[in-house]
């Protein structure tokens, strides 16, 4: 159980607003402020149970409380970690919940005051919809979270190990799988899972525009692009924020696009086959390790 | 109407069953003969009502049709025309349900004694289980079909016009949208909608393992790579007989790829939005068309 007294979610959209209401069904009993840009928002939020209480003004909202949690689009984090180390409490835990990790990292080197006590959060959990409106309490369990302690670095220098404890607790309370990485790490890897796939998705579209094949392309292209029709500036932002993670993921996937070319022009059916038949057990193998036997 | 008195099925598995319900439905009066390996498979058929009659030969099963359907996976369908360049009747249309239309086309023009009544058929339906047992008679209905006569060709040589105009009654009558394609222009675009997708889930779960990515992938991840849990053997089949389709689709993806590393070398904001915003309206005009508004 989360053992704080007051916490602070800055940005009561769809992720802040549902982990107001999973940290209550999980029994949570501290103060819950919700700190946002416009009034409405929070209105719905406190209405729904998502915070108790609601303010526009950040260094109210933040005051007192022993845990902070950014809960904003990813290209606003950084600025308001700049406006937290003037207000924030001395010993608050601050972390946040975008979809990159290193950059976020990087700028809270560069502005906090007590950078020990930033430990950055990915909940590998979201939904097609914005506004704390679709909030609910079910939207993390059973899912990941990757936390990003600082990896080792010069002079020894290292996140606060109480600060890691509190926000594994945070996630972990509402039965969210917790796992560690450095954040390179986990852009590298979430590059992998979400990124790229989420420029493939957008790539095949302009594809199958300049090849006539939009004309013909049925209910199966229309699941495999949905991912495209997410939000353009929330997408440019994650891309942007990582851009090593992203180039390396096409530089590999490059390398496997030809080697398959290679594949096709040999016409070597046991290699085809080699590689569709490990993916598919790779992705069998995963799903019963995630969920169980069935899908 | 289509106006046969007789047609054969050769394959009554999921598309052949399913083609079978559907000419019923649509009000076709003539006999269905279906052809197969297994009897118990045609027999599952009869049951159905997919087919008035099932047997396992060849010859027997097409004497007398004026209309042949290959519904069976793509590496069967030029041995088959090989052996009903022997026994189907001289007046008889044929055509199949191949994934890729190239080298069957070629392999007619090699096969048949009479190539010129040949019209390759690809309807874009289908689904992730396979057999009689899951036939459905909606499973074409406001999909797209597209047939393929030969492009212009040397000496003035052409499909048969009836011919054409017969493929083409067959699956306007079971309410499926016709584009006529040549077969080349049909492997480059299903190259763009359905092979290279396909390939690209193939290589993301296999990006995903090296680095990590499988152990905190979650509900999107495995959304994306569904169709990676494909028949290896039917899609090796399909990569191996569109070599030209998907190599070309390969080349053109990676050029599009290195554009995008580019942009975020350079940080470029407006360009990667411009990019994300064009997918994003290209695909919901192409909704808009397809399906009208909701998705």
């Amino acid at each position: 159980m989360l053992d704080v007294q007051q916490l602070s979610i800055i940005g009561t959209g769809l992720l802040g607003g549902s982990l107001g209401l999973a940290l209550r069904r999980s029994g949570f009993h501290g103060r819950i402020i919700g700190i946002g840009h416009r009034q409405s928002t929070l209105d719905i939020a406190r209405e729904k149970g998502c915070i108790d209480q609601g303010t526009t003004d950040l260094a109210m909202g933040v005051a007192g409380s022993e845990l902070i949690i950014i809960a904003t689009p990813v290209r606003l984090i950084a600025p308001l970690l700049a406006q937290l180390s003037d207000c924030a409490a001395t010993r608050a835990v601050i972390t946040d919940v975008g979809s990159t990790k290193l950059s976020i990292f990087q700028a809270s080197l560069d502005s906090l005051r007590y950078p020990e006590r930033f430990v950055g959060s990915h909940p590998m959990a979201g939904k097609e919809v914005h506004g704390p409106q679709h909030a609910c309490a079910e939207l993390f369990a059973g899912k990941p979270c990757i936390i990003t302690p600082a990896p080792p670095m010069p002079g020894g220098w290292q996140t606060d190990t109480q600060a890691v404890q509190l926000v594994e607790q945070l996630w972990s309370g509402i039965d969210m799988r917790v796992v560690q990485m450095s954040p390179e790490e986990h852009d590298q890897a979430v590059a992998r899972i979400s990124h790229l796939p989420h420029l493939l998705a957008v790539l095949m579209v302009q594809s199958a525009q300049r090849d006539g094949g939009l004309d013909v392309a049925s209910t199966g292209f229309r699941d495999t692009t949905r991912i495209a029709g997410g939000d353009p500036q929330v997408w440019a932002d994650i891309f942007l924020s990582n851009p090593q993670g992203v180039s390396s993921a096409i530089t590999q996937l490059t390398r496997d696009l030809q080697q398959f070319q290679g594949l096709l022009e040999k016409q070597d059916r046991d290699g085809v086959l080699q590689l569709l038949e490990q993916s598919k057990q790779l992705r069998e193998k995963w799903m019963a390790r995630q969920w169980g036997a069935g899908e």
